[in-house]
C-alpha cells in the first residue's frame, strides 16, 4: 500500500457527478454582451484586421502537380505527402438505399488521426471568458477569423512534451492539471468532403495565470454571440466547439422523452444500407483531372486545388497543400417552432459516405442547392424550397454566412439560418428520418460523438452563444 | 393545416425528458426472486429441459468445403454463403500501438447489418416481468438457453410486414404503436471476432395482451438474476440486453464526474493508431485451412470450423453453417472497490481490432489466459494473476461460466468473475487506460453504443438483475 492512498474502507472525495453549477455560469456569460473585461465587441473586428495586418500571409492558386512536397502516388493516385503525414486525398465508393442518388464515387480526404480543437476559459469579474485567437487559414473567404485557443493535429500535440510549439496546448493535452474539462467529446466533420474524420472538442475551465499573446482575446460567450451573427468571422473549429457546452435543462421537458428521441435515432441508423469502400483516386468514375484541379465535367459538388501559402505567423512560414472547393454556396437552415413553449429544431437523420456510422443528426435542410438544380421537383430534398423562399423574403430569423475549416476547404461558404415553422410548414408528425428536438436535447447530445453533424454544430453555437434565441 | 393539428401556439403535450419512476419499478422487480407471476424459479431449469426434449436439436461437425449453401470465393477464399445473406469469414488485418502483438492477421466475421435483440416487459401484480424465450442455438455448451424475447437479423425483421415469421417481433419493429420503450441502442459484440458488429438492443414494455407461446415465460429481473448464478442458462443476446435497463442512480457521487469520465474515454480513443482492414482470407498470415477448419499451428486463439444443424422450432428446419471456436475458456472480471459507500467497478479502455472505434470499456481483466502463457510475465494483462488467484482460492465474489453467441460461436465459454480489490490489489490511481467507474456511470453509458463493450456487459447484467451486489 502506498503512503497516499486511503486506509481500505475509508471515505474517498466523492463528488457529485454533474456540476450543477456550470448551467448558470454559462448563461450568464451568454447574457454578457457589448463588453467584456478586456474589450469591447465592436473593437474585436479591428483588432482581427489589425493581426491580420501584423502577419504576411498570400495565398494563390498552384497546380496540383506542381505542390511541393505533395504527389500522386504510382498505383492509385492518391495524393498525399510525401512525409506521410498531414492526410492525402484518395477515392471513395458509397452505395446508399435512399434518394435519387444511390450509387457514386468522389475523391474524399482521408486524415485517420484525431486533432484537438480547445477552448480554454477563465472567470474574470465572475464572468467566464473564452480565449479566442486570430488564425490564418489559407481557405477561409477573409483569411483570418476567430478560432479557438488550440486548433492542433496529434502530431502537434504529442510533441508537447518536448516543448510546446502550439500555444496553450498544455492546458488541453493534460487537463487534470490545474484544470477542469468543462466538455470533451470526439466529434465528426462534413460527411461529404472526410472520410471518417473527428477532432476533440475540448473546453477546459483553468484558475491559473494565463500569460498573453497578441494574437489571443478573452471574450464572453455573449461577444462571441454577437461576433456569430456577423459573416466569416467565427471560424468552424470555433463553432463546433461552442455547440458543445453544456448549457442543460431549466425545464426539463419535451415533445419525446429523451430514451424516445434515442430509440428513433437507433432506428434510423440501423435501418439503412450504407456501403463505403476507399478506392484509388485515379479511378474516381464522373471525375477527371485537369489543370485547375480534379473535378467534374459538370461542375457540380466540388473540386480538389492546390494553393500555395506564405504565412509569418503559423509554425512554419510557408507551405504548398490542396484544398477541397466546393461549388457554389450551400444552405445549412433549421426549421423550428415552440410547443408548450419549449422551442425545439427540426433535425434530419442524414446518410453521408464520410460518417463513421451512417447517420447523424443534421439541420432540418443542409445542401448546396446548385447540384439538385437538375433534380426531378419531387425528389428536392424536403423543406428547403420553404427555406429558400424565406430567406429571400428576410423571413428568416436568423441568417449569416459563414466558412467551413480554412485548413481543408476553400471559400467553402454555407448561409445558416434560422426560420420559424407553423403546422403547415412542418407538421407536428413529420416525414420519416425527421424529428422535433428540443434544443436542450440537441445540445446535450454533444457530449457524445457522432450523434449531432458539423452543420448543426454551427447553428446550435448561435443558440450556446446567445447569437440567436428561439 | 391538418385537421388534427394543435392550433399554431397551442400548448402541445410535453413531457419529462426522463421517466422518473422507472429506476424504482426496475428495482422492484429486481427484488422479486424466488417466484414470479407465472412460476418459481427453481422451475425454469426443468422448463428449459422440457423445452430441450420438446425439439429435435442434433449439431454435428461437417467439414468447411462440405456446408451445404456455403463455399470459398474464388478470388481471395472468403467463406460466403450463397445467398449473399446471414454473414461471411473473411481475413483482418491489424497494426496498433501499443502491447505486445501490434500487427497480426487473422480471420473475422463480417456481418454489417444491424440485428434486433429485444425483450419484452410487462407488469403482473405491480412488477415487470420479462418475456424469456426457451431458444436452441448451435454453438451453445448445453444447446439451449434462456434467450430475449426476440433475436432477428435485419432481413428477419424487414419482413414483418408480410407477415411476421419471428414471434413478437411487432413489438419492436414499430413500438411506437401500444409500447414504451425503456431502452434501445446499438450495442457493439465481440471485437476479437467480429468486424464491426452491432446490434440493437432494446427493452419495450407494453400493456397489451400478449398471447402465450410454450417457449416463451415471464420472469422478474430477480428470477433472470438468481438463473445467471447458475452456469450457461442466460444467454448472451439476453445479458447485454438487461446491461442496458436503465437501473439510475439514487446516490449520483461518484469518484470522477460524468465529464470527467468522458473526458479520459474521449482522450484514450484519441490517442490509439489502430489500423485495421479487411483482407482475403486465404492470404491470412499464420493460419493455415485443414480438415478440421481454419485454424492456428500454434493452436492459438480459435478456429473456424463447420456445422449442421437439425431443428424443429426455427424459421427453418435444419441448416449448415461455419462458427467460430475459440481455444480455451476464457476470463472477464471486473475488480471492485467502494469509495465512499459507493461501488465503483476497475474499468479497461480496451483496443479492439474489430471495433468501429478504437476502444470500448472492458472489464479489469479481459482475455483468453492460455494465449497468454507464451508471453513475458512483464508484458501480461494487469490483474490477471491477481484473478486467476482469487478464483483459484474461491475468493470471487461471483463466479460463473456463460457462453457467448452460439449462432456465431462454437462452445465460446467464458469464466465471468467479480472480484474485491483494496488500495494494493488496485490503487486509487490505477494504471494509465484503467478508471474506477461507478456501476451507475457504466451502467448509464449503455444508453449509447461503442461505450461498453460486450463482456462488461454480461457482467453489467448481474448488477441490473441483482445476481451480484456489491
Amino acid at each position: 500500500m502506498t503512503a497516499a492512498a486511503p486506509p481500505p474502507g475509508a471515505p474517498a472525495a466523492l463528488r457529485p457527478r454533474a456540476a450543477h453549477d456550470l448551467p448558470a455560469r454559462l448563461a450568464r456569460s451568454a447574457a454578457a454582451t457589448g463588453q467584456g473585461h478586456h474589450l469591447r465587441t465592436d473593437e474585436v473586428p479591428g483588432w482581427l484586421a489589425e493581426r491580420a495586418r501584423a502577419h504576411r500571409f498570400a495565398v494563390r492558386r498552384t497546380p496540383l502537380d506542381r505542390l511541393d512536397g505533395w504527389s500522386f502516388t504510382p498505383d492509385g493516385g492518391d495524393l498525399v505527402h510525401h512525409s506521410g503525414r498531414f492526410f492525402s486525398v484518395r477515392g471513395l465508393a458509397a452505395t446508399v438505399d435512399e434518394g435519387p442518388f444511390t450509387r457514386w464515387q468522389q475523391p474524399v480526404i482521408h486524415q485517420p488521426e484525431v486533432g484537438i480543437l480547445g477552448i480554454l476559459a477563465k472567470e474574470f469579474d465572475g464572468v467566464l471568458h473564452f480565449l479566442m485567437q486570430a488564425k490564418m487559414e489559407p481557405g477561409n473567404p477573409n483569411l483570418l477569423q476567430l478560432s479557438p485557443t488550440v486548433q492542433a493535429t496529434r502530431s502537434n500535440y504529442q510533441r508537447v512534451h518536448q516543448g510546446a510549439r502550439v500555444r496553450y496546448l498544455e492546458h488541453f493535452a493534460a487537463p487534470a492539471r490545474g484544470g477542469r474539462v468543462l466538455a470533451d467529446s470526439l466529434q465528426s466533420e462534413h460527411g461529404s468532403w472526410f472520410y471518417r474524420k473527428s477532432n476533440r472538442n475540448m473546453l477546459v475551465e483553468t484558475t491559473a495565470e494565463v500569460p498573453a499573446d497578441e494574437d489571443f482575446r478573452w471574450l464572453t460567450l455573449g461577444q462571441i454571440g454577437e461576433l456569430l451573427r456577423l459573416d466569416h468571422v467565427v471560424n468552424m473549429d470555433a463553432r463546433t466547439v461552442l455547440a458543445c457546452l453544456p448549457m442543460a435543462a431549466p425545464g426539463p421537458e419535451a415533445l419525446h422523452t429523451d430514451t424516445e428521441l434515442l430509440s428513433w435515432f437507433t432506428a434510423e441508423r440501423a435501418r439503412h444500407d450504407v456501403d463505403v469502400r476507399l478506392v484509388p483516386l485515379d479511378g474516381v468514375e464522373g471525375w477527371r483531372r485537369g489543370a485547375d484541379g480534379i473535378g467534374r465535367p459538370d461542375g457540380r459538388y466540388f473540386r480538389v486545388t492546390g494553393v500555395t501559402v506564405e504565412a509569418g505567423n503559423r509554425e512554419v512560414t510557408g507551405w504548398d497543400q490542396p484544398l477541397l472547393e466546393p461549388c457554389g454556396t450551400g444552405v445549412a437552415a433549421f426549421l423550428y417552432r415552440r410547443f408548450g413553449g419549449v422551442p425545439h429544431l427540426l433535425a434530419h437523420a442524414k446518410v453521408e459516405a464520410g460518417y463513421l456510422d451512417t447517420i447523424e443528426l443534421a439541420p432540418t435542410v443542409q445542401c448546396t442547392p446548385g447540384n439538385w438544380d437538375p433534380v426531378r421537383a419531387d425528389e428536392r430534398p424536403p423543406f428547403l424550397d420553404a427555406v429558400l423562399d424565406a430567406d429571400r423574403r428576410g423571413a428568416a430569423h436568423y441568417a449569416a454566412e459563414h466558412s467551413e475549416e480554412g485548413g481543408r476547404f476553400l471559400q467553402a461558404r454555407i448561409r445558416y439560418l434560422f426560420v420559424a415553422a407553423d403546422e403547415e410548414a412542418a407538421p407536428l408528425e413529420p416525414p420519416p428520418s425527421y424529428r422535433w428536438v428540443s434544443v436542450d436535447q440537441l445540445n446535450s447530445l454533444t457530449a457524445h460523438g457522432h450523434y449531432v453533424n458539423v452543420q448543426a454544430r454551427t447553428l446550435l453555437a448561435c443558440l450556446t452563444t446567445g447569437a440567436v434565441r428561439l
